[in-house]
Order: structure tokens, then C-alpha cells, then sequence
């Protein structure tokens, strides 16, 4: 096993962090690994925000439902989907592109794009010994986090990565059966197959929960699922979306 | 510097792969590393289909704008959005989680939760000394693509990856400038900073074109994505995205 498959099977979100700041050449180096990431058709629709005023991260703290480590990291950055900057270019080239820049297409170009960049830098951040959580609590109000940091239309902040020196190292959590996540040639067909792969599943992760909390909990994936899904959340975000200038046709 | 920040670093989209299929172990490993991704509040709103069929492969690569390497390559890897696992789980549990499962936060949770495991999954291929590329081209007929492969409503293919043992060595374009995109503690403000990196990179994407082509092509990157944005494309994927039961809310 090399060093790449090594960081990303170790991974784990890290909650914890000592009280040390990342260096500006961590920094720049874990951004110049996002960029290195592919883009579609070169359009490079993303922007990194990386914030170290204590009072915005305290406020980003809040917004995302009061997390701790949202404020206490080595530092913290926002992943947004931009095509503003493609509505700077349609000025400076004297090109109308609102029909292009409004499609739900390049809604999902944008957090593509953003994604792949912010993988890369969690696992850049990791191999250099660092932790990392996504944190997509900011999205409980975009429209304060569009505020405090000054975001123009057409850019859509999407989560914040927590950077820093670890101060934890939780469990890995199991993920669902290979083959329920990865079909061949087709997706799976046979609903029995499914639904077993889901409950068998379901037993891990009980006997896992049980296991860690002395038989405290010991609720399964589909259960914690559905109560979770049962509540809707951030119901706001068609509306805040389409204000924002994206998937509007 | 690590061998994780050397892989990221070293990323090129490869086109052309010599006539080899990957083995079962290297899938496995492949799709092992993507699911170690992080995934939103444990939700793992994916699926990853892989392609063995030449007759699928072949169809794929028509879709795709007939691109060879769709066609020839070691594996095809389909990555989607899924919510078809989580409806199923609604029956399981007797429960009715429409409103979430539709809801434009939960669409947005499934693009990040594929694209994060695709970028795990291209880094650890690339570790193993193979090579990949993203496919946004199977958008050109998504309708198409879910009927070659049976997909499931609340199911999206959003790209497809393609893996093998690389042909070719081509160069790496240069990104964006890094402060361009990487912003701190607020968006870039002062918009004649922001023209000036973009005409600063432009001249930059002229000299790279210019050199390697000799002299026949200088065009911008202003231009080209201009050019580009121009013609709308795709502009069925609302209705679409709607259809499938995404973003309805």
C-alpha cells in the first residue's frame, strides 16, 4: 500500500485541534493541491476562501450551529462554486453569457469543480500530518455567511474545511457494503439484494454504536437515516440559490 | 514533499490508455479509497457504476461527443447523486422523507458526496501508477445514460472516470493565479486587483498555447471560456434534474 491510499484509508474528521496556527506555506501549498485538481473544460468555477479574523470565524462558529472548531483551528477555509468570475469575463469580452451562467448545468459544474479542489486539499492537509472536517453547518444561513465575507451574485459558498493539528483520533466509521455502493454494468435490479445489502449494513453499524457506548446506542444506519431526513433542513436554499444567479434555467 | 502532494501535483487527464484492463483488486482498492471519503452528516448520497460491457463502453463514448478513450480504457467508472438508498430506507422505516429527499440542500449533498469520492478515487488510481480523466460528456444525454445502465429515480450520473494505463504524458496547463482564487477573510473587493490577475493569467495561457503549437494559437483563457459560455449547452438538465427528483423544493 503507498502513501496516497494509506492517507486517504486512514481518513478521519477531526473535531480537535491544538491552538497553532497553520504556516502561510502549509497554506499555500494546500491551495496550489486544490487547483491542481481536475476542472471541467478548464473553467476553474471555484474560489477559496481562507479566513483568519477570530471574530468572523466565531461568527462562521455560530452560523454553523455552534461547533467549536469552526472558531479553534489552525485555520479554516470556505469552498465556494464561482462564476463570477466568468461574469467579469463576459464584460471584458463583450459577450452576453447569463443563459450559460444561470443553467443548472453549470450549477453543478460549479460545486463539481469546488469539490474536487476542496478534496484534494483535505487530503494534502492529511499527509502532512494535519486534521480535517467539513463543516456543512455554514449552509444553515448562506445568506450571513454571503454577508460577512463580502460574496458578489454568482458565488455560492458551499462548506468550510477545518484545518489543524489533530488533538483526537476518532474510529473510522464503516461504510456501506462495496458492492451495495459500486454496481457493474447496470444499476442493481434486484430489490431483495438491495434491501438485504441495507441490512446487513444496518447490523454493523448497530453492533459498532453498541460497542463504543457500552450498549448506550445501538441504532442502525437506516434508523438514524430516517429520523434525520424525516425533519427537512435548510429549505431556504431553492430560493437562495436561484437569487444567487445559479440553476435558474 | 510527500508522496500524497507529488500525486496531486502531478495530476494530468489522461486520453489514451494502452489495451489493459485493470485487475479486481485494483477496482476494489479504487472504489475502497472513494467510499473513505468524508460524506455529509454519514448520508453517502452516491453510487459509483462500474462499466465492463464494450457494448455499454461504446454506447457511453457516443454519448460522451465520441470520444475515443470513453471507449478504450482499463475501467469506466459512473459516478452518481443517489437518493434512491435513502427513499428505499423511507419504506423500511415507514417513514415519509419526501420533502427532504427532493429539496435543492439535499441535491447540492449528493453532488458533494460523489465528487468527494471521485477525487479519492482518481488520486489512489493515480498512485498506482494509472492514469484518469473526467467525462462530464455523458451530460450531453442523461436521459440515455440512465436507460443504458437502469438507473433508479433520485438517482443522477453526474461525470464518468475513466482509468487505465496511461499513453501519454501531456503537460500540465497552468491554473489561475493562486491569490486570484484563493481569497482571505472576505471576497476580492477591489475588482481592478481582480481584472488585472485575470489579464495577468491570460497573457500566461497566451504564452503556453503559443509555445506549444507554435505560433497558431495564442487565444486567452478570458476568450476561450467566452467563447466557450457563449453557446448554452446541455439546457435540458433542469427539467431533467426535476424529473430524476432532485431540487423540486
Amino acid at each position: 500500500m503507498n502513501q496516497v491510499i494509506e492517507t486517504i484509508l486512514n481518513h478521519r474528521s477531526i473535531r480537535k485541534f491544538e491552538d497553532r496556527a497553520l504556516s502561510e506555506e502549509q497554506i499555500e501549498m494546500i491551495v496550489q493541491c486544490a487547483q491542481a485538481a481536475s476542472t471541467s473544460s478548464f473553467i476553474q468555477a471555484y474560489s477559496i476562501i481562507g479566513i483568519k479574523s477570530p471574530d468572523k470565524k466565531k461568527r462562521l462558529a455560530e452560523i454553523a450551529g455552534n461547533q467549536a472548531y469552526v472558531e479553534s483551528n489552525g485555520h479554516l477555509f470556505i469552498f465556494c462554486a464561482d462564476l463570477h468570475r466568468h461574469e467579469v469575463i463576459a464584460e471584458m469580452e463583450d459577450q452576453d453569457l447569463t443563459t450559460s451562467l444561470q443553467s443548472t448545468e453549470k450549477f453543478m459544474v460549479g460545486l463539481i469543480d469546488a469539490t474536487l479542489a476542496a478534496q484534494n486539499a483535505v487530503l494534502a492537509a492529511e499527509s502532512m500530518g494535519l486534521g480535517a472536517c467539513y463543516i456543512g453547518g455554514i449552509r444553515n444561513d448562506l445568506e450571513a455567511v454571503c454577508d460577512l465575507l463580502h460574496i458578489p451574485k454568482r458565488v455560492i459558498p458551499l462548506f468550510a474545511v477545518v484545518v489543524g493539528y489533530p488533538e483526537q483520533q476518532p474510529d473510522k466509521k464503516p461504510r456501506l457494503p462495496l458492492h451495495h455502493v459500486y454496481h457493474e454494468d447496470a444499476y442493481q435490479q434486484n430489490s431483495e439484494t438491495y434491501k438485504s445489502q441495507l441490512q446487513a449494513y444496518d447490523k454493523t453499524i448497530s453492533a459498532y454504536y453498541e460497542e463504543r457506548t457500552n450498549g448506550k446506542r445501538n441504532d442502525t444506519w437506516s434508523a438514524q437515516m430516517a429520523n434525520m431526513l424525516k425533519s427537512p433542513k435548510r429549505m431556504y436554499m431553492k430560493e437562495f440559490v436561484e437569487k444567487k444567479g445559479f440553476g435558474l434555467e
